[in-house]
């Protein structure tokens, strides 16, 4: 039998867990055992007896669960969970494979270190973005538990209600949301919003994403290039481009200012995320307003943000909220939990881990095996050259 | 030119204004000025400056404010704010007048230090619940601000979303809602819940209520009562009481028990608060469910309610607020201003207060004047007589 091991989330303040109990029989289905340890699920709402009552093993140690299976799952592994982390590294055996965030593009020394305890490693953050894996895509569920949650924070900070109101003391104006970046926590945090009975605007830099926000019932805001002004000069495609940058700031302020509540969302993977609202931007906002930065953990979108806290900037509530995803531990967790065994039974064969190199998905998240980094971007990202073949990538 | 004095409100922790920019030029059209202590709106959202753009007069200190007014508004006066409202009684001035929330009922010895001052005193406590008073109506205003405020609490401190969300990762359920006590901030908690994508039921002792509650999409809770055991023995009202009791207790514990968040908003004035969810009702609830006893302040709804706390008992996060509406200040204060400020026009006559004893408003909402406490019911509750006459309520 092969044996799925998950143990208590150890990152400061997670209450997630990477398994849920409705899981157990999806497993079981497969031939595959759960051994858990004990209180692992209760930060989340999920009691040890629930994941008995669904046939998975409670033990108490964590340890016991490190010995006895062939594969853990975690939610945030070293890499992602920079400190508590390292504890693993004593405990895992070579030849037990682990799934989980790994932050490996982020934190390729964690990699490297996760590599010689002779593991193989699989980091859920190198799933392709193709149609087959987005069962799998962990960061997208994540995001939309983010983009909700985010709503929530800037809700309870701002000194507004959302909705309108019309009542015997007059009309309670609705509170006007912008969202900054539009992936799938920003379409989240849109409808969100407008669910709570927000005025909603959205910015991206795409334009291709102005159909999604319009049929969430927001306003796309578009902030006009000069066309006219390049063709009147022509030729100096860089000042052009200071100049385009100058009024786009200037434009995104007056937007800013409008608003009562900003959400920003602009995460460029595997780098700090770009400053779009400047400190500036923030002063010009009315008092009481709201900044929730969703891209804190990165460094932040808004360049008053302090990742972790919460800061007054002229009376404006700015929020750099880490792991939002956590805060809502029972759906996170259960949404993981879906992906994770997705990802896991996509590669069992038999009632065993089947390590296909061939399949796009199985090769891209594999990051650590036999005792090496084998991920060409990992490898690149440590200073190492390409492997001499991807013999060592195979069993 | 009568003057109306507005000073920073001084409860620990209130973010409330009794008054907003918006209401100056509506008082100033009666001939009524406004003087305010420098930075008192600043908390809710008003600048100095929106006031003085208004044509209100803003003065550096509290003193000067009481020095100069003919009327004080206020929001938690004295009774309502009994520790640091004591400190407003050296600086009132007979002949002055103050509105504002004061409990003469709930603390009547307040009271009778209020009219020890000289002042007439308005509270809007007393408002009779009458059609032409609803305007004025301020308990209504910021009970339905409270109700608002609940949910959020309580959305936050779940570990759940509230909406259904269909996923690539599964469907997350909706978060089951229950509101006991479907008043005004019962209602507004209601479509908040609802508005927010939660599955909602209401329960009220009070059938009438029930449609209500079905035309904002909630369930209405019905406890059956047995009437069918109450014929067969006859008789025994007493023991069927009892047994009606009973019964009523078990069919709610199993209410409580399938619902993610209860928010439970009973109040009966100037008295403790129900019990009505015991503390077994709470261990009975999944862990991570949460109850938000909007009724903390007077003592609770909930037996574990631990009032200004949040107390977590087997698992279940019990949140006992003081002062709901005082967390969404800048709103609250806009309804609060709107509300005291047609109260106030309703007695000014020619630019002077016109205190008319034959109005009903006027006369229910007086409670101190020329150095007595004269509401018969404030009287009562101080263990005084009657008045020999209406003379000394006139002027």
């Amino acid at each position: 039998f092969m044996i799925i091991g998950v143990v208590k989330e150890r990152f400061p303040g997670e209450r997630r867990v990477a398994l849920v109990p409705a899981s157990v029989p999806v497993l079981a289905k497969a031939g595959v055992e759960v051994l858990i340890e004990a209180g692992a699920g209760l930060p989340a709402g999920y009691p040890d007896e629930a994941y008995r009552q669904k046939g998975a093993t409670v033990v108490p140690t964590r340890e016991e669960v490190f010995e006895k299976a062939g594969v853990m799952f975690h939610l945030l592994g070293l890499g992602a969970n920079p400190e508590a982390g390292k504890a693993d590294l004593a405990l895992y055996r070579p030849g037990q494979s682990a799934l989980g965030f790994f932050r490996p593009l982020g934190d390729p020394e964690s990699a490297r270190e996760l590599a010689g305890t002779g593991i193989s490693a699989f980091s859920i953050e190198l799933l392709p973005r193709i149609t087959r894996a987005q069962s799998m895509d962990a960061l997208s569920s994540m995001s939309t538990v983010a983009g909700y949650k985010a709503v929530l924070l800037a809700a309870d900070a701002l000194p507004r209600m959302f909705p309108m109101l019309m009542t015997a003391a007059g009309t309670v104006s609705p509170a006007r949301v912008l969202v900054v970046g539009v992936g799938v926590a920003g379409l989240q945090a849109i409808s969100t919003a407008k669910r709570m009975g927000a005025v909603v605007s959205a910015y991206d830099i795409r334009p291709a994403v102005k159909e999604q926000v319009q049929s969430l019932g927001a306003r796309f805001v578009e902030l006009p290039l000069e066309a006219g002004d390049a063709e009147d000069k022509g030729g100096y495609a860089r000042a052009q481009g200071e100049d385009f940058l100058r009024k786009q700031q200037a434009l995104m302020a007056k937007v800013v200012a409008e608003s009562d509540v900003v959400i920003t969302t602009a995460n460029v993977p595997g780098r700090r995320a770009p400053v779009l609202v400047t400190s500036a931007m923030v002063s010009g906002m009315n008092p009481g307003s709201v900044v929730v930065d969703m891209a804190a953990e990165r460094g932040g979108n808004c360049e008053a943000t302090r990742p972790g806290e919460t800061a007054v900037v002229d009376g404006v509530t700015v929020i750099g909220p880490i792991n939002l995803a956590g805060m809502v531990p029972y759906h996170a967790s259960q949404m993981y939990s879906s992906n994770i065994t997705t990802l896991l039974l996509h590669m069992v064969k038999d009632g065993a881990l089947r390590v296909d190199l061939d399949d796009e998905i199985t090769r891209e998240t594999l990051f650590a095996r036999g005792g090496e980094v084998v991920h060409p971007r990992v490898r690149e990202a440590l200073g190492l050259g390409p492997m001499a073949s991807d013999d060592a990538r195979r069993p």
